[in-house]
């Protein structure tokens, strides 16, 4: 994640406001105006009970190229039935009215309690004033108006240079829990300045969610509200066709970083986790492996208490591997300290090998499978009495 | 449960001794001895990286008929490898010799911590104290030496009259953590006086713990080490073949409150949580969203809390359920409560009944799909701090 001031897009303005949905005195309501060149994809969640703006959004998108997104945080306007799809149609048609637009010209966007509706009459106030405070500096205010429980805004930005042109990739993301993205994630906006078609915009958002947003878990709960937007304004021409290996790279990056970030504000979370699986015949044997290492409440317990607790992962290893894994064949590598060979208690590990690697507040746990070639990875957080004290003292 | 003294079973004697293999001063080995006549049926964990004990019983069991189980806690004997399947035969070899039997008349079982050797000298020093003690009036006594983190023993006993005779069945379980039983549970050992053959006894074994220990989720983690034995002593002869719907039905309530035992003891447990979807089109449909409702941590943290909060009821349905949902068919009750009709909040619902509802200690959640008739439960427990600190405090 960088950490400096994010680079504008050209062609992309944010603007945000305060309706006072859950907070009162806090911007809650961002607007992003894109240029005429602009091209924007989105992925969104695969929760059958999703979202009334998810609904929307989805149409929106099929109908035509979107001009305009509007996102509130505070209340997610998922189970709201056809009143909350109502509800966002009617704060499109609200923003699309100000900006001479078509209804459909607008994406809607929420994030907060479910099952609760819109204060409508609020959101339509401030939707004037977020439109009027658009800008191509607002990237920072944007990330800080779409968060929840998230501690703190997350921001990624980078300069690419492509065959002489440079371009610039900066993004946004929110989500701290319900974190188990599968097809798409929480909240994120990503723009570019470059010129892209649709379908390769597609493709690179696709591939990029896959490696990133849809490695991730905090713990288990896929959200009803979750999307994933690209943009490219299309203010820089391109010398090549398509979607450039460094700007793809660059996005992936974006992705990832974000991800990341995502993780590392986990509800409660003290640490960060990565889950990789080496030595399966295929990448989703891999990946069903490190899921269930990383949504395994004992390993992340364990991983919170720095326990070198390797029995946990090995079950964890165990209630998920195909039928034919040879235990006597299993590795565990924990930061690198070797814990796990032949199935068994490492020869010469002792548990205060064990002890200090799991004392970094970054733990790097290596599942060695010996099956095959492929690998995957997932990321995940600890799991804490703090997270079970956000959850069951506040209504999120 | 009941909480009488239990039924001693005929052709079953259990004693207990102190190996001080985690605990010094408590019983912590297991001995149970069955008649001649006595079939004796098991299922184990389907997990891969299935322990040492697992690996010897399911051996023994199939090269013949079961004479002695032994059972220790405080060391799950898994995950260690070749050796750790040596130490388990040499335990069965010592208590084989004292009774004069083969080997293979020996079933091993271990529950407690992963990774580490069994002590055993001192375990095999313990086991002529509890085979020497064996009686039929042991089963309190065992219930008591198998628990791990469990907090109270788990007995189950009931009468059962058919047809002019009256038959037995007294189990014994344990389990708090590491629970998601998948074709197996966590240890359970339940027994009847009645003579019956080894297939019907198989088939009904497998039956009861579908509908039981296959139901039930504390934290989605399958152990390493379940097992669940059903003995039938065949002291007392039946006037028909097969089991009797009767003798089938109190098999099935002793499983079911086992299993209902070690959800209501889960590690920090303070709420018993039932999940019910009705109005699917198969049994398995509506058991996968079951499970992954009993599985969420932020339904169960809101539990946890009393916090009416269905939009997390809802978001795990929608993340499990099949893609021809129909939101707007969505119901959901708490307690009787009509909280979620036509997939939005119900009409005159109001926080207040929802609070009242959710400070019940035992919740029913009943999911409504509407899409056909076929229902299934699961059991599961609340989501606490208590549990986080279980977990990260103590090796387990």
């Amino acid at each position: 994640m960088t950490t400096s001031i994010p680079l504008p897009i050209a062609g992309v303005r944010l603007g945000t406001a305060g309706a006072g949905i859950k907070t009162p005195g806090r911007d809650d309501v961002l607007v992003i105006e894109l240029a005429e060149e602009a091209a924007c994809v989105a992925v969104f969640t695969q929760n059958r009970c999703c979202a009334a703006p998810i609904i929307v959004a989805r149409r929106h998108l099929a109908a035509g190229r979107p001009r305009l997104l509007l996102c509130n945080s505070g209340n997610a306007n998922a189970g709201t039935g056809a009143e909350g799809v109502m509800d966002a149609l009617a704060s499109c048609r609200a923003l699309a009215e100000l900006a001479g637009r078509p209804p459909e010209a607008v994406l809607p966007f929420s994030t907060g309690v479910i099952g609760e509706r819109l204060p409508m009459p609020a959101l339509l106030e401030a939707i004037p004033g977020a439109y009027a405070r658009r800008g191509e500096a607002g990237w920072e205010a944007a990330a800080r108006a779409i968060m929840t429980t998230d501690t703190r805004p997350k921001v990624y930005t980078a300069r690419v240079p492509i065959a002489g042109v440079t371009v610039s990739v900066t993004g946004i993301a929110k989500g701290a829990g319900m974190i188990h993205p599968n097809m798409a994630t929480m909240l994120a906006f990503i723009a570019t300045d470059a010129r892209i078609a649709g379908p390769a915009l597609e493709r690179c958002l696709r591939e990029a969610v896959a490696m990133s947003f849809n490695r991730i878990t905090v713990d288990g709960d896929t959200s009803t509200n979750d999307a994933c937007v690209l943009i490219a304004s299309g203010q820089v021409p391109l010398p090549v066709e398509g979607v450039p290996a460094a700007l793809g790279e660059a996005i992936g990056s974006a992705c990832a970083a974000l991800a990341e970030a995502i993780v590392r504000d986990g509800e409660g979370a003290t640490k960060y986790i990565a889950i990789e699986v080496v030595g399966g015949r295929s990448e989703a044997e891999c990946l069903a492996i490190a899921r269930a290492v990383a949504g395994s409440p004992l390993v992340k317990t364990a991983c919170h208490a720095s326990d070198p607790n390797w029995g946990r992962i090995l079950a964890a290893v165990g209630r998920s591997a195909p039928g034919d894994l040879e235990v006597g064949d299993l590795s565990i590598r924990i930061n690198g300290v070797e814990v796990v060979s032949d199935g068994k208690r490492a020869g010469g590990y002792t548990e205060e090998q064990g002890c200090e690697a799991m004392a970094a507040p970054d733990l790097h746990i290596r599942i060695g499978l010996a099956l095959g070639s492929a690998r995957a990875e997932v990321y995940t957080c600890d799991l804490s009495a703090e997270y079970v004290r956000i959850n069951a003292e506040y209504r999120s």
